[in-house]
């Protein structure tokens, strides 16, 4: 049996143990594939992480396809069926750390953009790639540090087309138009650390912040929108005492928002500060926005998502923006549209991740279609 | 300036580096200077642990003193005025570590015995002395293990003075007359784990037990009694996550309770219980009696001990029932009455801790005064 040229890549780029932030080679194997097709390509190294700008044309409207070369990494390599970056198609599917998140998605556009060029050489516009190796980690040196770039010269992107796994059932049936917020909250409670013996010498922080989290956790922060699922608060952390016998004289808290555009940030960040008040509470507290919420209403981009998935599929698209963040949250605050469109979730970041390989065909056919219908 | 024997023996005592379990020596030199006045020592030793059983006389009643000879660590030595081993006697202070607890009163004791005996040989009853090493630690080889074994060849103690440094701002200004109960709790509570992405899919534990520990902290236990202060609740820890995205599996929470006798350790554990169930929780729970409330009401030694202080300072005795637990917890319960009797408590377990020089003397003529009061 022969493998299709994407399956065929999609393997090459899982078989690179490219662990964040180690891109092993990812980017340049894409490159030797978008060079012969006009592409120029920019190495953009920021500390540990490699990016790739490639870029055919110089006109627009830009269609930027952005994804990532890093996995995260295997867990106990003995627990699975198959070696994590020892790609095999059994039964039907691709097995392989990084089948689904995202490296299928790196060979589906690749394959689709050499179809849509040898059919289209004079293509309108540019075809571009936006491609990191730190997506999966701290994302300090990645797509963000890319975007200032193009930003730092003027450099837009029109439509960008975020291969990360957006399905759910079957290849298509679901695309992310948006993602939430994303908000960290480091809060440290002040008491006074004491015997238990002698309390009244003491101030417990633990029981002072009970009553405030109870608040947090119950508040009613929105009812969401058509777009968004409501604003969520949940404790991530807390750490106070040692045990024995003392009163701490701590409490550390950390929490995080995934918040809609019915709340901001900043009305977030007042409401958490009311509550603490109100409960008299003595701390510090530290604000970490991860990412604004974002939203691609309907427009070109969708509908060509939309269109091309109709046309492959059959299936009708549902629009979300559930989920965790995206690198989308740095490229939509440019203007540019954002869809995310790749291949099913279900076995992302887990023991014998993988996709069914004729899934990435289709993706791939999609992908074309959607060049076709805004730069053909 | 000659010294007296009580503060030539306390410095003695204090130059051995008797860090607990570490007697260092400390027993044998006590039993050096009871051998001659008629004791006989019984060594027993523990784990890593070294206990003294020291008795004058095969008669009853039975008059023990009880006491320590390991002391808490000197946390760093060079934040001490003086080296915490080297004893000095300065401006009418003893510096040193274990000066006030305990080796003063381990030394005006073996001094009020030289003089008692010396005037009395033929006193009425037995004197006697429970010495550990292991006070200041997890006390499970020390005083419970000597008082078992007493109790299984059924030698009693009717009377039981300890040494620890009850006054306040004079000596002899408190004694204790009985301690409050330890009862610890460690509680986990079960949620399900999961990405903050996705709250619908986990339980987040640290928002199910935030109204409980409020309950808990705010709970009205009793209202103590003429001899007890109120029982009292103290969370000491509370652990729970990592941080990042990840909403946590469980919390776990250690509480302590200090009680008196209007609740006993029953009654707590199921109020805990019932509140926790009232909060629809799943949780373990674990209970650790750490001592059970015990307490001397008027009587022989208690009568004697005051008039043993009105007698020497011309004081009255503050009953008290207040401050940590001893190791009264192990003897009170064989039917002895305990007192504890000792110097001032402001400078334990600190840097630079001290005594009044001329207080350890005075401490010995009230020792000297029970011992005539008692069995002279
Ligand atoms: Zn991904
Ligand atoms: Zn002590």
């Amino acid at each position: 049996m022969s493998l299709s040229p994407t399956l065929k890549l999609a393997k090459d780029l899982i078989s690179r143990r490219s662990v964040t932030p180690d891109d092993a080679g990812c980017q340049e194997l894409m490159m030797s594939r978008l060079a012969p097709l006009g592409f120029t390509g920019e190495n953009l190294r920021f500390g540990e992480v490699d990016n790739l700008w490639a870029r055919k044309g110089t006109d627009g409207p830009v269609l930027a396809f952005a994804g990532h070369t890093d996995v995260v990494p295997t867990g106990p390599e003995q627990n699975w069926a198959h070696a994590p970056f020892d790609p095999v198609i059994k039964d039907g599917y691709l097995y392989g750390r990084g089948a689904a998140d995202m490296k299928g998605s790196l060979a589906a556009f690749i394959t689709a953009c050499e179809r849509f060029v040898a059919n289209c050489p004079n293509h309108r516009g540019s075809i571009a790639l936006l491609i990191t190796s730190d997506e999966e980690g701290p994302a300090k040196d990645g797509t963000v540090k890319v975007v200032e770039t193009l930003e730092a010269r003027n450099e837009k992107i029109d439509w960008c087309l975020i291969g990360e796994p957006s399905s759910t059932h079957e290849v298509g049936d679901v695309i992310k138009n948006g993602r939430r917020g994303s908000l960290h909250g480091y809060l440290t409670v002040h008491g006074i650390q004491g015997h238990v013996a002698y309390p009244h010498l003491a101030e417990n922080p633990v029981h002072a912040v009970a009553p405030a989290l109870d608040a947090l956790a119950n508040e009613f922060w929105d009812n969401g929108n058509d777009f968004f699922p409501p604003t969520t608060f949940q404790i991530t952390k807390i750490q106070s005492g040692t045990g024995s016998n003392v009163i701490p004289g701590e409490c550390l808290v950390h929490f995080n928002f995934r918040y809609c555009t019915e709340n901001s940030a900043e009305s977030l960040e007042e409401r958490v500060v009311a509550i603490l008040d109100r409960h008299k509470l003595k701390y510090d507290l530290q604000w970490h926005l991860s990412g604004r919420p974002f939203l691609t209403d309907k427009g070109a981009l969708v509908t060509a998502s939309q269109e091309a998935i109709r046309t492959v599929t059959g299936r009708e698209t549902e629009l979300s923006t559930s989920g965790g963040t995206s690198d989308g949250r740095f490229i939509a605050p440019t203007g540019a549209q954002v869809v995310e469109l790749g291949p099913l979730n279900a076995t992302i970041h887990k023991i014998d991740e993988c996709v069914k390989a004729d899934d990435l065909d289709t993706l791939s056919e999609i992908y074309e279609r959607i060049l076709v219908d805004l730069l053909g």
